[in-house]
Order: C-alpha cells, then structure tokens, then sequence
C-alpha cells in the first residue's frame, strides 16, 4: 500500500494536496459559530469562498470581512494568508529549485537544497529563511504603518492592529482588508500609500530575487544577478511603469477630471501596482471607465513574478513570448537577452502556459455569463473584471462578487485554485510518467496560421 | 536602383502590396459616383471601408450594400471579393509551398512548383489551377442556387443574379449581400442553408485540402493524405460540431424556445458554419444571448484552414497548440498526431500567431471601448464580437458596424487587413535578412509561470 502512495505522491501532487488541505481546514475554522460576530452567520459556501480567496491570497471575498468576522474569525483569516503567502513562496521557490536544476540561482540558495539530500532538509533549511525573511519583512511594515496610524485610530492596539493587517495583506498581495472599506480612509495619505507599494513590490518581486539582493547588499563585488532575476525585475517594472502611464491616459479628463496632478500620479501608480497581484484599492474601483477596466484586466492576468506571492501568468513569461516575437521578426532563432539565450524547453513552458491561460480564461467568461443570463446587476465587464482577478490571483472587484450566483462562486474558486498553484504545477500534477517510447515518428510539417 | 528594389522585395512584401494596392484601387472604384445609386453617396472612409472588407473578404459593411451601390458598384464589390478570394487561396498556398518546402502536400501540387524556377511559371500554373476550381465551384453553385432561385424571384435574371452572388459569397467567404438582410429570407429554407454550408465548407476548408480530395477521387490506391490535410480537417469539423452542440446548449430554453427541432438544428449547424468565418446570417445575430455571442466570438478567432479564404488563428494552429498542451501533461518531449511529429518549428509558430492575435485582439477591444466612450448604442459585447470579426475575417455583427467611430472603423480596417494577410506573413514582411551571429550566447533558464 505504502508504495503505491509514495509511487503516486509526486512532489506536485504533494503541493497540490498541500493547498487543498488548507484550504478545507480554514474553510471548516471560519465556518465555526467562534469566528462570527453575533447575529452573523455563513453558509458553508461563503466560508468556502472565504478560505479559498485567504490560502490562494487572492482577496475576492463574498462577505463585509469587518463585520462579519469575530476577532477569532479574523485570526484565522490572518493566518490562512500568512499560510498561503508563505507556503506559496517556499513551495513555489522549492519546486523550481529542484525542478530546473539549472536555474542559476544565487549559490546560498543553492547551498540550501542539498544535491542529493533535498527532498527534507533543504526544504526545511529553505522554510525557514523564507519565514524569516516574511516576518521580518511584515514586522516592519507594522512597526511603520502601525506608529503612523496613531494619527489615525483612537486606541494604540487599533493602530497597531490596522497597520499589521495592513502590513500582512499588502506583502502577502492578499488583498483583504479589516477597515471595511480597503485602503479608502487613507486614499489621500501618500506616505501611507509609498510603505503600502513598498510592501506590494517586496511580495510580489518573488523570494529568489529578494534573496538575491540581500547577497547582493552584503557581498556587492563579486556578484552576479541571475538571468531569472534580470528579467522578472525588468519586466516587473516595464509593466508597472506602462500600466501607470496608461491608466493615466485613460482616465484622464474623465475619472481624474479636477484632481491635483499629485493625486492623479499617485492613483496611477498605486493602481498599476495593487493590479499586479496586491487587490488593495484607494477607491471605488467601479468608478474606472471601461476601457481602463479591461487594461487593469489584463494587468491582473499579466500578475507578478513567478516563486512570488502575486499570480497571473507571470512577468517571466510574458517578457519570453515578447522576445521569442520580436527574435522571430528579427530573422533570429535564438532568443536572446541580457547575454544570455533562453532556453527551448522555457519557451515550451511559456507556450503552454499563456495557451492554458487564456482558453481558461475565456471559457470562464463564457460560462459566467451564462450561470448569470438572468442577473441583469452584472454587466459583461464585471465578468471579464472578476475572472482576470480570480485566475490572476488579485483580488480587486467592482463590488459584485457577493451578487453572483453560487455555480459561478464554484468556477470563480477553481480559478483562484488553479491560479494560485500555477498552471504547470497543476498539468505536471495530473502528468503521468514520462513515457519512453520505442520509435519515434517522422517528422512531417504543417501549414501554420 | 532596380537592386535595391529587388532586394528589399521579398515575396511577403509583395503579397503586401499586393493587398494594399487592391484594396486602394477597388476603394477608388467604389467611391466613384457611377457606382452608387441615384441620391446616394459614400465617404471615402464608407468607399475604403467596403474595399478593405471585400478584398480581405470579410463582409462587415458600414453601408447598405443593396441600397446604395449601382449595379455597376455591386459588380466592382463582386470583383472585389472574387480578387480577394482566390488571390488570398492562390497567394497563401503558394508562400507555404516556397516557404516551407518539407510540407508533404499531394505530389501534383508540388510538381506545379518547379524546384528552381517557382518564381513565376510554377505561380501561374498554380494560379490557374486555383481559378479554375474556383470558378467551377462557384459556377456550379449558381447553377443551383439560381435554378432553386427562380421560385424565390419572378424574373430568371434575378434569381441567377441572387443565387450567382449567393454562391460566390459563400464560397470565398466574404458574407457581402445583396438581398439587404443577408439570408434571413431563406432562413427556413434547409436546402439554400444546406447549399451555403457545402459552399462555405469548399472555401473554408482549405486549397490543398481541395487539391487532394480531387487526386485521391481519381487515384484511390496508391493515395496518402498529407498531415496538414488530417490535421486542419479533423480541426475544422471537430470544431463546427463542438461549435454547434454549445451553441445549441446554449440557446435552448433561450433563442431557441418554441422552436421546432429541425430548425433549432439547422439554426445551430449554420451558426457554427457561418462563424468561421463566412459571416452570413440567417437570423439577427444580436437576438443571441451573450455567453453565445462570446462563443462566437472565440469561433471567429479560430476560423478556418490556412491557404482557405478563412481567416481566424486557423485550424493548424488551434490544433498544435491542443497537442502541445496534452503531449506536455502526458510527459511526452515531442508532440505526435497522426502517427507523425510536429516540427519544432511549426510549435514555435503556433505560439507566435497565438500570442500575436490574443495581444493584438486585447488591445484592439480596449482601444475602441475608449473610442467608443461616449457612444451610449454600442456595448462591450458589441466591441468585443465586432472587434474578433474583423481580425478573424468573418463579418458576422450585432449590426452596429456603422454606429462605431471613423477612428474604430480605421482600427477595424487594420485587423481585417493583418487578420486577411495572415500574421506569419505580416511579421516576415517586416523581418530582415537573418542575421549570423558571430557567437552563440551561453543558454540560461529561468523560472516560467
Ligand atoms: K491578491
Ligand atoms: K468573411
């Protein structure tokens, strides 16, 4: 018995069981009478949707977080967060470590996975930098939020509390928030808005990086930058700078008609940013006009760095399908950047992973819109809006997530499942075998496109 | 000067042109006062617009095509699609036949392209095959469709007329009318749809397709279908009945109730036949609800054959990237259809055209909801049906072509023009000579989705 088990437990698998897991366990916790306020109850749907959105650190939520959670209930929250953004990033971390060898990672965190010996020990090794690294991180941002929001809240442990919530859900790129309302009361604060950016990119700029520079920070001569890392950083931030500019040249004149320039810059900024995949918001996102609600959209699909908390499909792969276009416009058949040539079998990944993507994505639209043909609140948009937040793991919503019918919160959960694991953990979960076969066929070629 | 000429004019570029000048010379053709009826007058935009569309044979119009052209108008428009259809079938076959001599097309075609001298006899050889097939298919399909006419029309001149331009436009595809309401007229009549549908199969299906079926006719023995013919067939009718049965599921009860049986079945099998892409219609397509719009939408982005007088992503193209996805989730390296392998290359199209249309159909959609900003008649699902027309072909619309605004209208004319002369060519157009690297940069991986 016990070998089949082991036979069948490929370490995807074991992920996967691992987020499942969770998932059930926090679904059943908040479902508990202890974590409701009085007079409020969930079905167990909600509470399902609930733990789904916490563990995925999606932030979609179909409930008022604030009053409807008890202190008990809102820990459990906390915890399903701090569970999946951490788990995210050390299993995420861990598989493509072991995965693709060849990843030129930083050596300390090659040194952590043992070649032989790294399915236990190089995995607790990497655990525990890791938690170390996100505590020390939300730490922080409490400690900075928290003292600033003394201005704001009448108790000190209100503050506190707010701030660490805060400093939790924008690192984790959770998205949830306990103040009813997102970051709205603080819309107008800009240094609240800096640290909480701040803590967005440290989340979302994906754990190799982070560590990477820490090595930098401490040995600056003899250091090199993965590959891995020059692109992810690159097109992070290509795309953050693009989505700002754009959101800007969409709404102005219209969303942003009479405000100050300062407010207009910092909107841009902090929306271009909580797309990709934080889901905070400093406003009604609603108020947006449609053409900036399908860019933000996008945004959210493009999401954030791969072995990250944020989702989507990933700074890496949209920058290789960019540059396997442009190599082939150029006459190339090698993609090449920053000195180095990507490798085939990533440009496959790529492939199937925006062709996964967007047949998923597309097909959820499709069926949504047709679980919810007699809700005439829902607009096409708002489908298109929640299915790229769900699949991208952001979180942001126009208000309607609560308005759908339950079919939909189900696909809406598989999306956020699906999103959170990743697409090739999820198709190398239900992978058999590699199969050796014992002739190969010939080649023979096609008309394409 | 002749060099430089000759060097910078690749075969791509040439097709370009080709396009280019058809498209301006019919535009001026169309825009001359004798081809509009008395009282009527067309903007160059209106004139350039239906030149695009009928050249590219695309069939979305900003005007009433039979209230408006003259008689001698309707015959440029014919001329339009006629030159548009076959130069798209003859053009198209022959740059895969130069391009990618491996492709293991039916020994006939490939002795038509002599090895060295394909430049211009193995072209007019080709060509006149191409004409001759089409000619005689649509020949034949007048005859029919006239002959079945005559009960329709009291004159015989009218009903040859109707059913001649019937025929041609279902065969080429371009979905133009003259009846003034597409073929809601014979909505009821199964033997005209069963006609169309034959014709608009002959069209879509493919030049070499057609090619092949001919010489397998004659010689039954000796016959091997090549890959590209199994592959874009089986494509194209798994697709057609796929797109059937959801159409059909997801009408019934809706659009569909109180219908009898036959007429639901035949509605349903027109509907997934006309998307890719013909763009005829037998019912006001907006009476649709709108996960089938949606549906349709992504029907027409699939679209048909290559080297047909479909457009869309293509066949092939779908395909391989299905392959691609399971051979993955099977643990397989090399992709395998039809006891054969896919060339690394074509993989590495597939992505391309893939990316290329999804990034540009996105971006299009988005472009026109801010164009269409203040235009409180069209709404997203209109933007997004019309917008998967154009850059698929196809031509079908909610029927607000000409509510959209000239810079719309010019974005459309774009699609339709990239979407005709299909992606692969547009971006070998634009590639220079390939370039020999002096030395290969080392290969690095990094961390994708
Ligand atoms: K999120
Ligand atoms: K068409």
């Amino acid at each position: 018995m016990k070998n089949i088990f082991a036979e069948k437990m490929t370490p995807f698998r074991m992920i996967i069981g691992a987020y499942v897991f969770s998932m059930l366990l926090f679904s059943l916790l908040l479902w508990l009478p202890i974590s409701h306020q009085p007079g409020h109850e969930l079905t167990y749907i909600e509470a399902l949707f609930t733990s789904v959105s916490a563990v995925s650190v999606t932030g979609l939520t179909v409930i008022q977080v604030s009053d409807t959670l008890s202190a008990v209930g809102i820990a459990f929250l906390a915890l399903a967060m701090q569970v999946g953004g951490i788990g995210i990033m050390s299993l995420g971390t861990f598989v493509w470590m072991v995965f693709g060898r060849k990843i030129n990672l930083s050596q300390r965190l090659l040194i952590m996975v043992d070649q032989n010996q790294y399915k236990f020990s190089g995995m607790v090794k990497l655990m525990r930098n890791i938690l170390l690294l996100a505590l020390g991180i939300e730490a922080m941002g409490m400690l900075i939020l928290g003292t600033y929001f003394l201005r704001y809240f009448d108790s000190t442990w209100e503050a506190y509390y707010q701030g660490g919530f805060a400093a939790l859900s924008a690192f984790t790129n959770a998205g949830f928030d306990v103040t009813g309302q997102s970051l709205i009361p603080f819309a107008e604060d800009y240094y609240v808005l800096f640290v909480v950016i701040t803590l967005i990119f440290a989340g979302a700029i994906g754990f190799p990086v982070l560590m990477e520079v820490r090595e930098y920070l401490t040995n600056r001569e003899r250091f090199n930058f993965s590959l891995f890392t020059k692109v992810t950083t690159t097109t992070y931030f290509l795309v953050f700078v693009l989505g700002a500019v754009s959101i800007w040249a969409l709404e102005f004149g219209f969303y942003y008609d009479g405000m100050a320039w300062h407010q207009q810059f910092f909107f841009s900024m902090f929306n271009s940013a909580t797309t990709r995949s934080a889901g905070l918001s400093v406003m009604d996102v609603s108020a947006f006009s449609m053409p900036t609600l399908l860019l933000m959209s996008g945004l959210m699909v493009i999401g954030a760095s791969p072995s990250s908390v944020g989702g989507g499909i990933r700074t890496t792969t949209l920058a290789v399908m960019f540059l396997t276009i442009r190599s082939f416009a150029l006459g190339r058949s090698d993609v090449k950047v920053f000195n180095r040539q990507i490798d085939p079998e990533d440009k496959q990944r790529t492939f199937i992973v925006i062709s996964f993507f967007i047949v998923g994505l597309l097909a959820a639209i499709t069926l949504i819109s047709a679980f919810e043909r007699g809700n005439t609140e829902v607009e096409l948009i708002d489908i298109i809006f929640e299915t790229s937040s769900a699949f991208g793991t952001c979180g942001l919503s126009t208000g309607l997530t609560d308005d759908f019918s339950t079919p939909s919160h189900l696909l809406l959960m598989c999306l956020m499942f699906i999103g959170r694991v990743g697409i090739l953990v999820f198709l190398f979960s239900v992978k058999k075998k590699e199969t050796k076969s014992h002739y190969r066929y010939p080649i023979e070629r096609i008309i394409i496109g």
